[in-house]
């Protein structure tokens, strides 16, 4: 589906440009309007420190209706009180302004990226939004810049895109993102959390509640199945518009789970394209955790490895030091037994029922050196089975995060 | 009290011999010995995954008496399985044989640390450990060699003393222990973790129950609040042996007071150290988190906070960005309200109700250079309070952990 592009789906228009908020010269405010009120949903970042564009986002998408998105990169709005609460409702005024003299500031949801604790430079923004009023389009162009528009210390871009059947219709269902740092999303409808940020649209026509419920699943499978840092940001949103101008409706089993896969899929190309791009990554580890006791436990298990700053080094180092990842399970609080578990790395198995198995070092590290990495633990302890993308750790990682700021 | 070393409490010996395990030349074997059996109490890792020597010193350590330690680096006898129960076992018997004819194997406690899943090479541990019996003795050079027979990736000693008045007595007690990489001891009294290894000693006699207490307490205020990776080792273990032979008796209100506030600043600066040395650190930190509702949500944000990779870079860095100690915080599953915190870094105002302060970031920043940093976080939601201590991320870490197997 390399030819669509977010705004592929009918009904979508949207621009981005350099307002002057960042110091490189690249786009960071941006605008994505639909033509007509959409059905939207969204999740949220979980932290109780919440950015003041997600204290309006979450009101605003409440209704189950939004007309757009409006935001800016360099600048995360978190920690700025009062006065950040009324910068992120202004901006929306704007872009409702912008969008139709029907369209009230309570049907655009904001968003913000970058530093926090900094007031928004207003002025910048509000000529940003202006100026993307005057260069809405819905090109491959125009999608470009919007998404452009939300990339901090992110390296290259990150989209997707599918398209499904519902009945005898065609509906598109597009998707862009951001995130490499403070990536640790756990995100809920209407809460969500690492600066990760995903933009998804579709011309069919779902009901706010089943889109919320599909948006929340879908998120579960993919973004909050992804660590950098394990750092759950501020500012984290997800949030998919539904024209409906497909024309076809989502409604019914058969349909309902045809529109959930194909969220699904897109949600977790996004996901998996973040882990790709982590702050500093070299490659991708895909940590897969069967057997577990409870689905909690399973979860438990995988961020544990996912998180261990002891693994990732590892990772980076092509070494396949595997008790690291054994004592990772073992130390998080989920049920495991060593004596019964199975550790599998690029398809060799290093440790079986509590006992280091011999294998050829060399070779293990060779594999390791793939630009993904697989780490299967099995163990024997019940069915649940959680899946957690991350990447290595390496100088790099320090290096971006240690001179972010000053 | 820098004269005073290990083997200072009245009672006990010790050696530390380079018995070949590791391939530096330094001590790798160690053992430390009471002329009779000492009250003893330890703490060992809470780690699902625990090494054989910890599963045997569980039991050993049990009925309250002890005559000694036997220990080895550069292997952590873990996931190695019943061989590696028996090798354990098999180094308390040659010490017990080493210690007296009417030593038992139980009445030792084995630690190893070094490479996890990895057979000990028992021919060397075993020539190691007869070596080590020809040659103990009471002197700081015993001591030394003793406390360096347990240093893996540590690039400095680490020992604390003090000497405490037992009603007109007094009484000695000295600490040495090791640890910089895979620490972040949540030890339980027979069940710790992080490889942290800690050996304490004291002449004061002291019944078996008390002193588990007392060691319990000692622990969670001191290496249970260190967190350098926040991986909590399958080897963690703190003892302590009380010889009772200073004849002073810890009996009392007054006296176990008394006994308690020199075991924890011992512990205390023990653990200190370990902040210190942790693996490629350049400065401490020390995270202070006030007015939580309730102590285990202290303990929450201030191990958040420790072991945020994203606030560990920054301070690498110097950067005074703080929005991820304040998000750090807000991502815990704490209760936590950021329109009520104060953040104070280095003893300047940086964050207060909800609101950004005005500072000086160059100065801020250069105030972070020190070697200790000191981070309060006031929540004014409750008088819990928590102390975490932990060390800033640099590449160095990730050079040591990518590079430490192969």
């Amino acid at each position: 589906m390399a030819d669509l592009h977010l705004l592929s789906p009918r009904g979508f228009v949207a621009s981005g440009i350099y307002a002057g908020i960042k110091t490189k010269q690249v786009p960071d405010v941006g605008l994505l309007l639909c033509s007509a009120p959409a059905t939207a949903a969204a999740v949220f970042t979980t932290n109780k420190v919440v950015a003041a564009p997600v204290t309006i986002g979450r009101t605003h998408v409440a209704a189950g209706k939004l007309r757009g998105v409006v935001l800016n990169s360099g600048n995360a709005n978190a920690c700025t009180g009062k006065q950040g609460e009324r910068d992120a409702r202004r901006m929306c005024e704007l872009a409702a302004a912008v969008a139709h003299c029907q369209c009230k500031a309570s049907e655009i949801l904001p968003s913000s990226t970058g530093i926090i604790g900094h007031m928004l430079p207003m002025a910048k923004v509000e000529r940003g939004i202006v100026e993307c009023g005057q260069s809405l389009g819905d090109s491959r162009e125009h999608a470009l810049l919007f998404g452009d528009a939300i990339m901090t210390t992110d390296t290259r871009r990150k989209a997707a895109a599918t398209t499904v059947k519902i009945g005898r219709q065609t509906v598109t269902l597009a998707g862009i993102c951001k995130g490499a740092g403070m990536i640790g999303p756990r995100m809920k409808t209407a809460a969500p959390h690492a600066t990760m940020l995903a933009y998804l649209t579709t011309d069919a026509q779902v009901a706010a509640p089943v889109l919320r419920k599909l948006m929340q699943r879908a998120a579960d499978g993919s973004f909050n199945a992804v660590t950098i840092d394990d750092h759950t940001s501020t500012n984290d949103t997800a949030v998919l518009l539904a024209s409906g101008q497909s024309g076809a409706k989502v409604a019914g089993a058969a349909a309902v789970r045809a529109f959930a896969d194909a969220l699904d899929e897109v949600c977790q190309s996004l996901a998996y394209q973040i882990a790709a791009d982590g702050e500093g990554a070299t490659k991708v580890v895909t940590i897969t955790v069967r057997g577990a006791k409870t689905p909690k436990d399973a979860q438990l298990m995988a961020r544990a490895i996912a998180n261990s700053p002891l693994v990732k080094c590892a990772m980076n180092g092509n070494d396949p030091n595997w008790g690291r990842i054994v004592s990772a399970a073992g130390m998080c609080g989920a049920a495991f037994d060593p004596a019964k578990a199975t550790l599998t790395l690029q398809g060799t198995t290093v440790f079986r029922s509590g006992q280091p198995l011999a294998f050829d070092a060399a070779a293990v590290s060779e594999s390791l050196k793939a630009a993904e990495v697989k780490v299967d633990l099995a163990c024997r302890l019940g069915k649940a089975e959680a899946t957690v993308w991350t990447c290595d750790l390496s100088k790099d990682y320090v290096t971006i995060n240690a001179d972010y700021h000053t």
